[in-house]
């Protein structure tokens, strides 16, 4: 059995606020056995530097620990032979650094935040109305997130953007894709029935998991409204106060 | 009866090429009686300097012969006590000149082009996010259109965008809305029985005119593609070259 666990310690990463002791979690799950996983759709930055900020706050992970959409669209781009042009955040780059982005033959989206300009929209635009059959891949399909100075318009806005004036319709890579939670799964070496997810996130986190046969949990912090409790398709399979409170329940279980 | 005219003159005067003689075509409609009307989505500029374009290239119009979707969103404004955020083009805001812009409890969007960036973008959905029940006007739902430099994504794109990230749909003033054409009809006082519409887009001009009870010929110049002769949902009345066979039929009938 094991543990796959989503961005929740972001919201303590980015307000810098550490509001759950992350390392005595972390000793906790470590010498339960458990294995984990972090299955995130952060696309704003690669696998190693998110680690390092999780390892900051005291949550010793490693980079293979890490599921993101970008080293999953690297996986599909080299299956099919596809060379992306990329419209996504500057730190997340390296991610690619060694896929042939020569000659571009699709788009790959990511949440570009200050790259979202309107030349960088009209290029991506003009490159995929030019191809025989567009190909638009994008990181993720969120609404919106907030950060200190406010909410931000996410990924999903401006591949909603693109897919209309395209007419087509965007390969989403990251939760709550199935493939993308079969990916963190394997990296895991389990099936599904074995592994429990944690995340605030009802549709994306508890609803894609549970699609691919996990169990999940939902937290009541971060993205978490009450209304989700009456949510019309999503029902997890318990609720937690936090992430310390959903570690306490499996640690007991086992 | 009367002659309806969208912006077919408009790729002459964006090109800065005078494919047409618009000031025998004027000369030959002012004769015959028939009344005219634009009818057009564009909001990058007023309708007096539209007006001041075509005038230049022979086409002598009043400003009252134009129906343009930002005047037709300021009738709306008023109607329903609104007060819009402007997302528009800087050469449009004069047409809101008179509408209280305080505290606003709406947006309004049209193709801002460079207004279009990743800040102004946050700044209008953080206002519709903001509201017990958000408004979007968007003025034209347009998917893209060409520009010297090339293709641009239009106001369609970006209200797909933020209609995705509050889930909500906007109102679309400007062809092929009902409203939009009757209030021209009203302009000339005519019924749709009695009216033609003549242009270039079979969806926005000939579709939204023939829901309104009009005729309505396509032209084979401009957005005219040939797969428009196959399209599964719109007919034109009748297909023309260009304006100037147009306007010769619609003569030869009197």
């Amino acid at each position: 059995r094991l543990l796959l666990e989503p961005a929740l310690t972001e919201p303590q990463c980015r307000a810098g606020i550490v509001l759950i002791d992350l390392h005595s979690i972390d000793t906790r799950i470590k010498a339960s056995g458990l294995k984990l996983q972090l299955c995130t759709n952060e696309t704003q930055a690669t696998r190693e530097s998110f680690v390092r900020k999780l390892r900051a706050l005291g949550f010793d992970i490693a980079v293979a620990q890490v599921t993101a959409p970008a080293p999953a669209a690297c996986h599909l781009l080299r299956e099919r032979g596809l060379r992306p042009h990329l419209l996504v955040h500057d730190d997340l780059v390296p991610e690619f650094a060694e896929i042939d982005k020569t000659n571009p033959n699709c788009v790959v989206l990511g949440d570009a935040a200050e790259n979202f300009t309107y030349a960088n929209l009209n290029e991506a635009f003009r490159l995929l109305i030019g191809m025989e059959k567009p190909v638009l891949i994008s990181l993720g399909k969120g609404r919106y997130y907030k950060e200190t100075d406010g909410l931000k318009l996410d990924v999903g806005a401006y591949m909603k953007a693109l897919e209309y004036a395209c007419d087509i319709q965007a390969e989403v890579v990251g939760k709550p894709s199935k493939r993308f939670f079969e990916s963190a799964l394997a990296e895991l070496g389990v099936p599904p029935e074995q592994a429990i997810m944690i995340g605030d996130d009802i549709v994306n986190d508890v609803g894609g998991a549970q699609q691919c046969g996990m169990r999940a949990l939902q937290v009541r912090t971060g993205k978490f409204r009450p209304s989700d409790e009456n949510h019309p398709e999503v029902k997890p399979d318990a609720y937690v106060n936090n992430l310390a409170e959903a570690v306490d329940i499996i640690l007991q279980e086992l």
